[in-house]
């Protein structure tokens, strides 16, 4: 769509976070929902308004004109078809192309810090095949108006919060592609830890309190050691929880797994300081 | 299909819900299945069917002439094609196609009152790339009517029932989206509580009235303290039927999770109570 | 295919249900398998085997000639394609085809005789567009002979027996598809209940035996409350499975849940009967 | 491809089994992977090599010629499309051509003898729309050959070990198939117990071996009855892990949870029977 | 794309592992997702850029030119198309594509060593219909460059981490597969075991330690054999989750269920030993 071939095409983006749809930890995987639109100018396709009754805009089928083939380089599953693209064209060759995308995009996940995590997860969107001398990927807003933006269209509400997105600059992006323009969205979201915390670290932290309080009390030693078991099950119960939650995905693990598995191991040490004493007690 | 391309096409639509199929809360997505039937004039499909032997009703495959094409702005997965599409044609031009769709739309699902929650999901149903000035989009039947139809094609009868649809008005449609018409239904429902009232809500009264039960009884503090935590661990393992019911989607909690953790705290706070008592009667 | 378009061509269907694949309760689908032939002339494809060296009989792609479209009002999902389909086309102009499908209907299931319900899924394969002017829809069998050939046919054996299958006869049809004629299997099945009784109601028996065994035996109160309790987790653990089972899918819930909660209180009552007595003894 | 076409064409098929991919008991539905190569002439594709620089071999996509289309009964599951079909022909006309499927069929899977259970499952490959005037099957290997090729090329190690594929003969697919010819290669698999041996039957074993002692034991009635209700806990545990691994598929349960019903029962009996002793003595 | 057809045509092959998706036990499938570049040279696609206004590069859709056919003999999934394939042509006819993909293939998984297993997986990459007389593949990487590059662009961070890749030499694939050349990258990964150490091995070890704690305790037998049987219960429920984790999928069972199995009957073989000194006291 260029007059002379040899100076780059500027096709401007624009990038709209509708939702995340889901975060799979155990595959390390995000599926998000976003709109595209671009803009770029196909000098061979003007006309005169005034020959043609004053149309000055046309909405055709994307196949009708040459486009800017998009690719994302993190997507690892088949894109599911939204809706047939259209293009609007404007008498001056201005064509401008809005598409709903539903991709899912690998994204390392760092489960350190759950379930008071904050993942950030990088897109690149660029053109494989062609250079920089060849096509110019633009993004025609700020990080703050693409931000602004999704917070207005942003449609669900569910475990993982959108907090930001940050659109990362030309200079760097063609550090990283050798040498090609792309879009680069780093969308960054929280998970609300909520449930997690009243379903595990709260009955968690009750137990253990319930556990020094047997220890303290003034009960006989072979009814300590047995209302001791009593809370060690229990706790096991909540294994099983955590066990669901959790995948096991990094070399150091959750915070949350510390923490359990030391409250475990204060519960085992209190049972064998009451078999000590019991036994000192003895003799 | 307009003689004069000034004037907007009117397009008539006919909204029919027959099923909701999932609502997955986790994903914030709902499916339904529903019928949409849409008729306009194409001025330039006429014919006189004394010419055709009396023939005054085509059925032909939908590519033959120009249809509007209608987008769900929440849509977030491929459309499932159920059945190829056919319009009909009278002699007089005017075109009625009735499509099955069943579609998976985000919804933003409020959990703060599960399990007796009432959801409310609007569909966006627009014809993205013409203006208002194109193309007019009317439901051709009031809001009651909608609902008294989708009530007698309704299907199933799940988790979910289905209890209102409202379409919302022309005007609101225009500002919505930037001066295009729309038809926006928006479909109500209420879960069945029955199950969750059963399975969660009944043994957890029941288990918290044993141990008010216990505390209150005149048996000696050993026992009490032994009865109580045989307590906890029943209230433990119901919270592995809690956990895989309960998606952790919003900021504030649940009130079955907030009615779940306060009896938690109460039976604990009873095994302390306990505890103290027999401190002080030993002294 | 017809010479006089006033009068309605007759096609001839067979239906034989091959196998009951999967029944979800919680969404409310049923996927069958099943096997369709349709019979019908097309006058104007005849041909003198004489003068094409005896050849009497064709077979070719379906796309060849007009063949009847026909959907099925229930189907929620996409058809899987099994196989390339093909005519059979003889000299005399009868047209035959059979096809496999393979399809998930929506059927409202009731599930309040779980696990010894029985459940009937209609089926209405019609042709959409067509009036009973132009196109006559004729089972070719008795509803006997469906049956019996589906018993032959049948390939599966899993949790759901097929029992019947009823042909509503064509009457019935014309009311409900407003002057459409429509072939309308009713698959009736039976659900195979061993392993639900024995893996929930035989166990929840046994517990309430052991329940009254240790209410009347000439245990002390204290023992009897601790054996009683251990008994109320073992129903817990149960009503995890229960829960497994379940869908939430009904305002009246099933007899099995009823029973087992009915079980639950028993046994509740039982402790609390015990406390009392307990107390009683000490004035 | 045939001079005459009175004569049947022979095709020759070749079978090798390459993989079960996935068993699953709740929808009888087994997916396996396997290689086809059919062999077969066509006397209208024939060349002198010499006049074409001696090139005696071609490669060409599947749709160049006509070739036979083969679909398996059983199939409950779209193919997935695993490679482009490619034919190889010769000078001579003989084409040949080798594919990989990767198909789900329905196979009547019998639970009775879990986890020590062997299946076996049919696969019925054969041309739908020829009858034996017009084609030949023929396994071009005997049952030995298959078993041999399918053991070098097997790929997987999972679940379910293949043990044996019997070629059934001609004679008998002619009956079946209303005078067609067909391949059916009879797959039998067996079930690797050992993870369910050691997950379910041993601890169930040992459980009731402590019943045992503790019965026979010196310990006072309260204490032995107290014991015995812990083990009945630790059975309905187990029984969980049971309930997911056991598909409700057939009308006579498996002999595992025959085995697992008669434990508990016999722990039961034990209990009351403590109980009955207990009430004895105190008379 | 050869001049002379008899010499065989050279395609350099280059493999980039992006991530390792995902790894199912119970099927024995591990999904990958890598980059493979194609570089070989087409006689045929030349021209003088001097007479093109200097283009000395072109990029083209993959269907304009011949290219090879690869396919992947493990593979048991459709392959996700993920993006639109491209040629880049240079003047001098050498023809670069660069191609995204997803596959599934079966890989025999040891799950002896479990959880510290680490597992290596080959992948055929070939051209099934041509000799080694037509196409030679060849890898134009060392190993070691392999490695390098993949470890730059490795995405992903899931419970298996990326060991090494080794390219299987040219002279072993000729004799795998009759006289063909292929590509055939081994991957190795080892599984992340720090979740599993927590969750399975760590509380059992803590309970046999308890369990041993009050074997040599002072308590009374009763309360001994009362204590055993709590952790025993614990123990059950550890069961859950390790079979939860745990495929069938061999013959001889994981060292780790070993390991549990034997905590097991310690613990069992624990209470007989209390029982009979209690019976031995006695008397």
């Amino acid at each position: 769509p260029k007059e002379n071939w040899k100076e780059p095409l500027k096709v401007e983006m624009q990038f709209i976070l509708l939702s995340i749809l889901s975060v799979v930890e155990k595959l390390q995987t995000v599926t998000v929902y976003f709109l595209v639109t671009m803009k770029w100018k196909n000098v061979f396709v003007t006309w005169n308004p005034q020959d043609f009754c004053n149309i000055s805009k046309l909405v055709l089928p994307v196949d009708t004109f040459w486009s800017p083939y998009i690719i994302i380089y993190e997507q690892v599953d088949e894109e599911k078809s939204l809706s047939r693209p259209f293009l609007t064209i404007t008498h001056t060759g201005i064509i401008h192309t809005t598409q709903q995308h539903r991709v899912t995009i690998t994204c390392s996940l760092e489960m350190h810090q759950f379930p008071f995590d904050t993942q950030t997860c990088l897109m690149t969107m660029y053109s494989f095949m062609n250079l920089a001398v060849d096509i110019i990927l633009e993004s025609s807003q700020t990080t703050e108006e693409v931000n602004k933006q999704s917070q207005v269209y942003h449609l669900t509400n569910g475990e993982w919060k959108f907090t930001n997105i940050n659109i990362i600059s030309v200079t760097e992006s063609m550090k990283l592609l050798s040498n090609r323009f792309a879009l680069l969205p780093q969308i960054s979201m929280k998970r609300r830890p909520i449930l997690y915390v009243l379903n595990l670290i709260f009955p968690t932290c009750a137990l253990y309190l319930l556990d020094m309080a047997i220890l303290f009390s003034t009960c006989s030693y072979g009814d300590k050691i047995s209302f001791q078991l009593s809370l060690i099950i229990g706790e096991s119960v909540l294994a099983v929880i955590l066990k669901d939650i959790l995948p096991t995905s990094s070399d150091d693990p959750p915070v949350i797994v510390i923490f359990f598995i030391g409250v475990f191991v204060l519960m085992i040490m209190g049972v064998l300081e009451t078999c000590l004493l019991m036994q000192l007690k003895k003799k």
